[in-house]
C-alpha cells in the first residue's frame, strides 16, 4: 500500500469537510486487476479498486473523510444497520464524454444528496445536515481515482452506490450515535446492448410495495428485500417486473424499483399527455431521472407533462379506447425501460408501445449525460 | 485462543447440523472481564463472550455451525444485508432457575425458529427450510457456553439474538446465494427494578408502522428503524411509546414494538373480555408472548378472550363508559408493560390500570420462565 496523507489534521469536524481527505491508493500490482472485459460487465457485480468512507460519532460528528482500497468492513453483530433496517443508499453514475476519455461527469449529483440526507432523516440518522457539495467534492475525488474502471463507449459508466448505515453496538431500539457513509462504485456496461428491450409487468401480487406514512418515499433498504418475492411471483410466470397497485381504487405507484410513466391521449381534448404518479401522496420515491424527465419534457410544445395517479382502469379503459399510446419505466439503471404489457387480474393489457417518446427522451437524458447535448445549467456536472 | 473441535467432517451439509459444531473458546484471561455489575445491566448494551455462526452459500449450503469468541463481522460494502433490508432476526431469553444456578432453560424455543424461517422466506433468502430442532441445539450451546453472563435472580436472563443476513456481494436486486445466520446474546436485568410503571401512549403521528401486504407480520429489520422517528415525536411530547392505528377506521394493532392488548368489558354480557388484534390482517407481529397470553388465559374461566381490532374510537367509548378495565403491552423484552393513557387528536383516554389482570399474566409468565410453575408442555424448554 502507498499512503498519499493529502490532508489530516485530527481534529473533529461537525460537517463533511472535503479538504480533509485522505487518499490510500491500492498498489500497483493489485489495482485494475479484476475488471472483466467490457463485454461481460453484468450490473453489480464487479467493484472498483476503492471506497470512499467518512465516520459519524456523536462525539466528533463527521470525521475526516478516506479514499482507502475496497475491503470489507468490520462490523459489529450488535450493529443496528444488521438488525432494524439503519440503511440507506443512493444511485448514481459518472460518465466519460465518448470524445475526450478525461472529461469525466456526474449528472445532477445534487438532487442524490438532497434524497440521500432526506433518507437519514427518515431514518432517524443524526448527522444529515451535512454539506451535501462537500460530499459531492469528494464523490468526484473517487471518480477519479478509479476513473480507469470506466469503460468508453455509449451506455457504459461507473455505478456510484453511496450508503449510510448505522454502526451503533446496541441491541436496543435508538437512534444510531455511530454511522458510517460510504462508497463504492461498479462500472457497468450498456442496459440494452440490441435497441430497446420492451418489459412485460403484472399487477397479480398480494404484497404491497408502499403505504402513505411509511417509507416509499425515502431510499432505504427496507423498501428493497420485501419486493423479491413479489419479482420473483411474477418472473415464474414470465412477467418481467410487479406494476405495484394501492389501495382500493387500485392507483399505479411504480414499476418494479422504478418511477412510471404512462403516455395518454387525453379524451377530451385528444393531446396527448405523459402522466406519473405525483409525490404528494408519499409513497413514490422521488426519483432523478423521473425529475428529469417531466422537467424535459415540460420545455417540449408537443405533449403535456401532468402529474397525476391513474387507477389501472383508468389504464385499461385507455387502453382499450386506443387512447394508451406508451408507457416506461424511468431509473438511475436502464434510464427509461418500455412496457409492453401489463397483467390485471390474469388479462393482459397491451401497451401500443412504438417507442417514440420513450426513444425522445432517452436521447435526451443520455445525451445530456455523455456531454453530447446541452443541459439544464448543472445538470452535467463536470468533474474538475 | 484455545480450540475445542468437537466435530468437523468438511463436507457440505444441506441444513443445520447441531452435530457438526466445533467451539472455540475465548482465552481464561479475556472471557468474563466486561461484565457489569448486574445492578448496572441496561438492555442490549453488553455482549457476551461468544457467538454462535453458520453460513449458508447456494453452493454447499448451509455449513458447519461454530461457536467462537464475540468479534466484528467481515462484511462485503456490497454485501446486500447493507443495502436491500436483507436482515431479520429473533428475540427470546434464557433463564436460570432462581433456585438451581445449574438448571438452564429457554421459553418455547421452538416459537422462535418458526417465526424465524417465516421471516427469511418472507425476504426471499434461501435455506429456510432447515430443521428447527437443529438450530435450537446450537442455540443452547451458545448459552451452556456463556451461561456465567446469566445473572441469578428474579428478572435477570440472557437476552437471546438470532440473526440473518444476506452476505452476498452483489449491488442488483435478486434473492442472495450467500447469508450468514449469526446468534449473540446479552444479559439484561429486571424490565421493572420497583414494580411496573405504566407508560402513556400517544396515537398522533403521520407514520404508520406496518400494512397488509407488507412485513408487519415478519421480524425484519425494515419494521423498526423507521419507527424511531415516530417514537422520538412522542417522546418529545412525553409519551412513551406510539400506539399504532391502522386505516380510515383507526384501528388498534400495535403499541411501539409489542402487541397489544385491553380488558373491556361487554357491553352486552358485562363479562370482562380480553381483547388483542387477530394475526389475519397480515400486519401485525405473531409474538411469543401474545400467543402465550392468549393460550393462558384461555384456560382461565373468568374472564374470555378475542381476538379483535377495536377502533380506537371504540377504546375511547369503553373507556367513556367505564367499561376499559386494564391495557397493557407485550413482547419479549418486558413480559407485560402496562399502559395507563392514550393520546388521541390531542386528548388523553386514561386507563384505569389497577393492573390486576397484567400482574397475574406477569405472575403466570414470569413463574413459567424461571420454572417456578408448570406450563404447558414444552414452554419450559430445559437446557441439557
Amino acid at each position: 500500500m502507498q499512503k498519499f496523507p493529502c490532508l489530516h489534521r485530527h481534529t473533529a469536524t461537525r460537517s463533511i469537510t472535503a479538504s480533509k481527505l485522505t487518499v490510500e491508493l491500492k498498489t500497483d500490482d493489485t489495482a485494475f486487476k479484476n475488471q472483466p472485459k467490457k463485454e461481460d460487465l453484468a450490473f453489480g457485480q464487479t467493484i472498483s479498486d476503492h471506497m470512499l468512507m467518512v465516520p459519524w460519532s456523536v462525539e466528533n460528528q463527521w470525521g475526516d473523510p478516506k479514499i482507502v482500497p475496497y475491503e470489507d468492513l468490520k462490523i459489529s453483530p450488535a450493529a443496528s444497520c444488521l438488525h432494524y433496517g439503519l440503511q440507506c443508499f443512493e444511485g448514481m453514475k459518472a460518465y466519460k464524454a465518448l470524445d475526450d476519455p478525461n472529461s469525466l461527469h456526474l449528472f445532477r449529483p445534487h438532487k442524490n444528496m438532497e434524497r440521500l440526507t432526506g433518507s437519514m432523516e427518515r431514518l432517524s440518522m443524526p448527522g444529515a445536515d451535512f454539506d451535501n457539495g462537500e460530499l459531492v467534492k469528494l464523490i468526484e475525488e473517487l471518480v477519479k481515482v478509479d476513473q480507469k474502471w470506466i469503460p468508453r463507449g455509449e451506455g457504459y459508466s461507473l455505478y456510484i452506490r453511496p450508503t449510510v448505515i448505522a454502526t451503533h453496538r446496541f441491541l436496543g431500539m435508538a437512534p444510531p450515535i455511530d454511522l458510517l457513509l460510504f462508497v463504492i462504485t461498479s462500472p457497468v456496461g450498456p442496459y440494452y446492448k440490441t435497441g430497446f428491450k420492451p418489459i412485460r409487468l403484472t399487477c397479480d401480487t398480494p404484497f404491497v410495495r408502499a403505504w402513505p406514512g411509511g417509507t416509499g418515499n425515502s431510499k432505504v433498504g427496507g423498501n428493497y428485500g420485501p419486493t423479491m418475492k413479489a419479482q420473483a411471483d411474477a418472473a415464474a410466470r414470465r412477467y418481467s417486473q410487479v406494476l405495484w397497485l394501492f389501495g382500493d381504487k387500485e392507483v399505479v405507484t411504480e414499476v418494479g424499483a422504478m418511477n412510471v410513466f404512462f403516455l395518454i391521449q387525453n379524451k377530451e381534448t385528444n393531446l396527448p399527455e405523459l402522466i406519473t404518479p405525483p409525490l404528494t401522496s408519499g409513497d413514490i420515491l422521488p426519483g432523478v431521472t423521473r425529475d428529469s424527465i417531466i422537467a424535459l419534457a415540460e420545455t417540449w410544445d408537443d405533449l403535456t407533462v401532468v402529474e397525476w395517479a391513474p387507477t389501472i382502469h383508468e389504464i385499461k379503459e385507455a387502453a382499450e379506447e386506443g387512447r394508451l399510446l406508451e408507457a416506461f419505466g424511468a431509473g438511475t439503471a436502464a434510464v427509461v425501460t418500455p412496457i409492453d404489457c401489463i397483467e390485471y387480474k390474469g388479462q393482459d393489457i397491451n401497451v401500443p408501445a412504438d417507442g417514440k417518446l420513450t426513444q425522445r427522451i432517452w436521447d435526451a437524458v443520455t445525451g445530456i449525460q455523455y456531454g453530447r447535448r446541452e443541459g439544464p445549467e448543472g445538470w452535467c456536472h463536470k468533474i474538475q
